[in-house]
């Protein structure tokens, strides 16, 4: 009985004292990502010194070049690159497209969608018809839609809570719209963007042609929720409508890339290797801030606090930027076939892309156990209103990764107004703000520290 | 104990079904919230059509009309004003001012203070001294500070996660700078900005004389945040700099003013009343969507709401857009006069004015039962992210309502990013998300609802 005491009694000091250490590690680490951080300026630098890096551009080989050198600046064990085949695809000049109603000329902003042909060089004019689904194609049927372009205008839901929902509900129309539409004989599609507001700016994004032969590929662009709203309108008068869109971007063959990465390694398991990643490469009409600028920054941010704070790690921390999320997932795929050609054993990853916006909590993907014991760690992270620790997805970068024992997690940040941004002309530095961005590259170390000192199960 | 167990099979069952009817109701909330609601288009109105609403100003007189008609639309049972004498001070015309180093002169973003007096005509050219605080007036004493501008440079602390916090820690600087630097014989003061990130927008706000006498008031203005950094940095190469500004804002006689009020009268209980609002009055600088546009829009919505889903209140809903929060308060004491001189019964108040932002609770003033009452209802917002049920101050236009029983909340936005728009001319429409106003509106409506049908203790 009395040893029975003494045991719970040094248990409670132990555990009274660990939780009053981790308490004031949360503390050390927020405080600097908010006071001294340089994840601010790093962004400042990708975003208005580089700007875009689409995979196999100009900017993505100097945003290569530059977060390599920044982090050799950070006093890190290893700092190097993967390399990496990816995809090159340019949009060309500008595109135009207007409405052809009767004798008016309406202009409409409308972008390729990565991966699209172009449409011939003077342009394409055809009829046009709106559908919701790509389920409505079949119930059209070929003698409806021959001929036509093929406009998907099926907006995203304004009233889930969380805007990723309505994302997931919409994005096939984007991804595989072009592909269905050419097997009823569409010569182009137009879809609406992928965005919950009226504005004027169309969104781009990656699409895919399957395995459709080249010769029956068709061009496909997305267009303002403005310009579709107001297409839907003149459709409605008139179903005879003409559209007409005139686009130049080209595929070319794969370009060498990398993914960059550095390195602090474990002192007590440096076999044992936690991920923190987000992707370098952007889309090609901003300088992606938030798409992926920020998460590069943030994972940067992880392994500076840690030196800053002299804090070192019993496990390897590694933090990678991943080239190609956005068109091919390249990166991805081959930091995990390089792991597993290197019989490596990883234990954690951690991937922010999903914008540079207040943190709420994390996506996890583990076993239940595991779960249970990242529950007991979430009143550590009440005092900065972090609250949301559910099961889900976590993200594309990361998903290649599938031992069985790995926990993945996604920084989870409010996504209120992330589709206002995603993949269009105005995800720019000014869309970010320096706190939000900050208290998420807090937050994700705090997440790698508790895994690193409490480990998984 | 057959009886028994059939009595609280009943009561889970009644529970259970009123806890779902509860869900029900908030999710039939948001989802006209975030698809139907008239807010956004109203702060629309009032930002872009309307535009600045300083007390006493024109703005504020058809800030007034357009939120009495659009609330008259709503179908309520009253909508009627209450007459305020409200401050009248105007800016004139944009101030200048500039940092003579030997002979050069930089120009420097400025703004008087609301309440502030003029500089003489030609300007005002002095000496400028730095301080970090009030106190450290009394340190350098009458010997320094004679004849000299005051400048007030400490700035808001970037690592409180709440930023109200850091206003609270600073704003004395602004407040009463004036006053106090006058009694040591100053001729001016010169305040840094209350904003978190280094820009070039001067912050206004209130500042008070106290019982100064009028010959011994002196001009007092905000500097942007770059203008303080420069001017801290010039100054310790040159102590012997010298200031230059000029303003001619006036303060006049008090004018004939509005609280906007509408309600719904309760079905159960039409004595008991339950207060929901924001206030009118902005600053000059902008159309102040924010502060407290905003606030006011999402009030009209819980009514708008409630009519729309044809939900019946039992107690008396009275929405009030209060005049003159900003430099005065009359429209909050106003109302609490009038509700008194009528011995009416409020058992509930909540405020919105703390920006648009997406919603992450609320704060309440309340004694423990209550409390502990309120905290039953917080799962029920777990699926629209609303967390923070905390004690802690609500509002300064309801903070006046004092009866013992009175429960009172404030509406919690993410304060990342408010002190980047407060005060300043940059707190416009576009700094508005749809969905983060919407979702605000929506979690007001959810909580007057639960308090309609549960009551207080």
């Amino acid at each position: 009985m009395k040893k029975l005491l003494f045991g719970s009694l040094f248990f409670m000091a132990v555990s009274g004292f660990a939780q009053s250490n981790d308490e004031q590690m949360l503390k050390d680490i927020y405080k600097y990502a908010l006071t001294n951080s340089k994840c601010y300026a790093w962004l400042d630098d990708l975003s208005n010194k580089i700007g875009h890096r689409l995979s196999g551009s100009v900017g993505a080989e100097k945003g290569v070049v530059y977060t390599k050198q920044q982090l050799e600046t950070l006093g890190l064990d290893k700092v190097y690159l993967q390399e990496v085949m990816v995809p090159k695809w340019v949009r060309g000049e500008k595109e135009s497209a207007y409405i052809l109603d009767k004798k008016n000329k309406i202009s409409v902003p409308i972008c390729a969608l990565g991966g699209s042909i172009a449409t011939p060089k003077e342009g394409l004019t055809a009829e046009i018809i709106e559908v919701q689904s790509l389920k409505e194609l079949e119930i059209l049927g070929e003698a409806k839609i021959k001929g036509k372009i093929v406009f998907y205008n099926r907006p995203m839901e304004p009233e889930n809570i969380e805007t990723f929902k309505s994302y997931g509900h919409c994005v096939d129309q984007r991804y595989a719209g072009a592909k269905e539409a050419a097997k009823f004989g569409a010569v182009a599609t137009i879809v609406r963007s992928m965005n919950l507001r009226l504005d004027d700016f169309p969104h781009t994004g990656t699409q895919s042609y399957g395995d459709l032969p080249k010769e029956k590929c068709i061009p496909t662009a997305a267009i303002s929720t403005n310009g579709a709203e107001l297409l839907s309108q003149k459709l409605k008068a008139n179903n005879k409508l003409l559209f007409y869109f005139k686009q130049s971007c080209q595929n070319y063959d794969e370009v060498l890339s990398y993914n960059v990465v550095g390195e602090i390694i474990g002192s007590e398991h440096p076999e044992k290797i936690m991920v923190v990643g987000g992707h370098l490469d952007s889309w090609d009409l901003a300088d992606g801030s938030h798409d992926d600028g920020a998460g590069c920054v943030q994972s940067m941010a992880v392994v500076e606090l840690f030196k800053k704070l002299n804090y070192k790690p019993k496990n390897t921390i590694r933090v990678v930027l991943f080239m190609n999320e956005e068109n091919g997932g390249k990166g991805g795929k081959r930091y995990q076939e390089l792991s597993q050609a290197n019989t490596e054993n990883h234990i954690f990853a951690l991937e922010s892309d999903a914008g540079g916006f207040t943190p709420r909590g994390f996506f996890f993907e583990c076993d239940n156990p595991n779960f249970e014991k990242i529950m007991t760690w979430k009143a550590l992270f009440e005092p900065y209103l972090i609250h949301s620790f559910v099961k889900g997805g976590t993200g594309s970068d990361i998903s290649p990764l599938t031992s069985a024992k790995i926990v993945k997690a996604g920084l989870k940040p409010d996504s209120q107004r992330y589709f206002d941004y995603h993949h269009a002309a105005n995800d720019t530095f000014d869309a970010i703000n320096k706190r939000e961005l900050e208290l998420g590259a807090a937050t994700m170390t705090a997440l790698v520290y508790l895994f690193d000192q409490y480990g998984i199960d």
